[in-house]
């Protein structure tokens, strides 16, 4: 297909295409011409996939192509691909981390039996939560660190269903891509879905009612 | 204590401890002179709580506006203001709804017996539900829906937890504001641990040495 073709089937409009292949979000198309390329159903796979990290994940176009190279790299297992994509979706935070929530985030770490992430600034990930906690402190939360654990035992149930999910995919590219749409899509969903088990436990041990 | 050290013990600059007053994030101090206002621990408690909402939370000032408005009204049982600040929080997305996937959030409703939501595009928690599905329809994953419940499962176990941290909290004043902070500290560190739940389970499923 040519460019306009790809834009309406995409709903990205020309420039915005032209912009990420010029960036290599998008790899350049077959020359058919001197001034037309070709585009096929891979180009309209990855401009998908790039809007939904540009849309739902909110990544800049830096972090897009970090994500792009953690799937696009043949030699490694699925498991430490898994790892490097999500360091890529997650945005490292501006926050000046209280050595407390540091403390905190390693006294979870041992508790879990995790030794790999001694140095929490060496990840974003790791960071990102010292960074929650570092800002809970700073509200007068001091005991939110105390939440890691359940939250981990209900994460663990997600992340059994999401690696099923995964799984079920058919080609390895499919399971590459699922991961990266579902670990970004999942958060949104989970933020969404968490309120209303909000309501559904609060229903329950609150009441709807009367005031407590 | 004066607006200087306010913004010293907040670390809060003072024109935008200036900017929150002008705004009514902030109730003003009492005036000790024409040009001179005081400012007590409860100033200081509430500026904290707008800078976790700004930071953390990402919210714009109307939205700091309505969260602090479920906060501050009186006549509503802690499941409705629960309600009303989760909404405030949550942004609606500007995605336009694909119509299968707000099935998809009705059919996850009569499943869970919920009867509240029947127009998704009421609330912005199902709004953004249904929107992400859409984006995750747009990428070829149809079936995402199918992780609705086994995610409700999950964070029903988050909800419990997040329910007894807030419960165990003092005051009226301390619950509520433990149930703002909460969500959105609480999305924040989801969003962490989630990586490391993945982590763990994947290690056991998928196993972490050879490729799959």
């Amino acid at each position: 297909m040519r460019v306009g073709e790809l834009s309406k089937r995409s709903g990205v409009p020309v420039p915005t295409i032209k912009y990420y292949l010029r960036e290599g979000l998008l790899p350049a198309g077959v020359l058919t011409s001197p001034n037309q390329a070709h585009y096929d159903d891979e180009h309209l796979r990855r401009l998908r996939l790039v809007r939904a990290l540009v849309d739902v994940g909110g990544l800049s176009i830096a972090s897009v192509r970090e994500v792009l190279t953690a799937i696009d790299t043949r030699d490694e297992s699925l498991h430490s691909k898994l790892g490097a994509v999500q360091e890529a979706i997650s945005q490292p935070s501006a926050v000046e981390l209280d050595p407390l929530a540091i403390e905190d985030v390693q006294g979870f770490f041992r508790r879990q039996g995790e030794t790999e992430c001694a140095d929490v600034t060496e990840s974003n990930v790791t960071h990102m939560l010292a960074a929650a906690l570092t800002v809970a402190r700073s509200v007068g939360h001091d005991h939110f660190r105390d939440l890691l654990d359940p939250y981990l035992e209900g994460l663990k149930i997600i992340a059994q269903a999401d690696l099923e999910y995964i799984a079920g995919r058919g080609s390895r590219d499919d399971v590459i891509e699922a991961m990266v749409v579902g670990t970004l899509i999942g958060d949104t969903v989970i933020k969404a879905v968490r309120r209303l088990a909000h309501a559904q436990v609060s229903r329950k041990v609150i009441g709807d009612g009367s005031d407590s």
